[in-house]
């Protein structure tokens, strides 16, 4: 029942050549699952940028998941006008030199073109003591994607737990999107049990499809 | 998070000896999980009806999910007045000769000592075309147990499938469960993926969980 899928560099190498993304879109589409973005692609030069959006189009997306160093969010732009792929800014939390919080990115982009968006990690947002839900509202103009996840504490400290296990008011967060009519993606991210995460992700999105149906 | 656990002879022996029996109870004390049943135990003579009462106390337990043929009725009566062990009577559905559906045994206790009440199956129930939530409805005062799960169709061809994944109404069935103040068990049964169940039983307890927290 997976429809989508992002995928990160580890999965889709960036130095990824053309022959090898069809057969990986081949196997992808075999298994009835869309590629609906990527990342987190980091860009810290003019080069990577250039390469980043390559990649994207490579890909065939539309919405890349990204963290550009802010001097180069006007060449970002260029490219997403030149491309149409939309660049959602991804935010990592309390320790997290660039865009800590979703209001980091949101406050440098939100006079350039509406594809410069953010892609809000619930996770991050709540380990810097902000609400998801409050913070999906605030930003919601230009929320492109939402890494959905939970966290065990409201600090730095939190790490990500199965949805539901943790601190994070999914309910409240759910209903918020529903409430704006949110028509984006929402992507789990576990970042736990490395070597079988598949009983943590089932228990994840199971609790998500649980509040859904109850809505 | 697993608090409660039954056992079925294929994981717990009928033949299992007091010391083994201890060891078992010791390991499941470590790990914070209390057996809260076992079964489903089938009783087809007065010999298994003694047998599977002295199994379920040796256990320490205090309900006891089984099938005794309907004739054995009376005797298992004696046996939760003689041991304080409830019987919860399981209904298999369609192709069960003895008990398909909830009343079907319903109407042979309902005159007897309380502690003889039932363990709805909803999954089975559904099988049979009967609403799983107006079944627990209908027989409420006597319902020890649920057996809860998702079927792929509501006829005899359907198999357990991970719980939202299927044709039962969980958010219904829960919904009536706590106007009614249900206070006893829900057991996960996750009858597929035999040699990997623990995705499956993850999204299942995921979907239930998210239904809990949203309403």
């Amino acid at each position: 029942r997976i429809r989508k899928i992002t995928l990160k560099d580890m999965h889709l190498p960036m130095a990824v050549t053309a022959a090898e993304m069809t057969s990986v879109r081949e196997r992808l589409e075999a298994a009835g699952i869309e590629l609906s973005s990527c990342g987190v692609v980091y860009m810290k030069t003019e080069e990577e940028v250039h390469k980043a959006f390559a990649y994207a189009k490579l890909a065939g997306i539309t919405m890349m998941v990204g963290v550009p160093d802010a001097p180069l969010l006007p060449l970002a732009e260029r490219k997403v006008k030149e491309t149409s792929i939309s660049l959602a800014i991804h935010n990592h939390g309390p320790t997290d030199q660039r865009f800590p919080s979703p209001e980091s990115a949101y406050s440098l982009i939100e006079k350039m073109d509406r594809r410069m968006g953010l892609c809000l990690d619930v996770g991050h947002t709540q380990r810097l003591g902000l609400d998801p839900a409050a913070q999906v509202e605030k930003y919601f103009d230009r929320l492109l994607d939402v890494h959905i996840k939970d966290v065990s504490a409201t600090d730095a400290k939190g790490t990500t737990v199965e949805i539901g296990s943790g601190v994070i008011d999914t309910v409240k967060l759910l209903r918020t999107l529903a409430k704006l009519k949110y028509a984006g993606t929402l992507h789990f991210e576990h970042e736990k049990d490395e070597k079988d995460p598949f009983p943590g992700v089932a228990e994840s999105v199971g609790y998500v499809r649980g509040i859904m149906a109850a809505m």
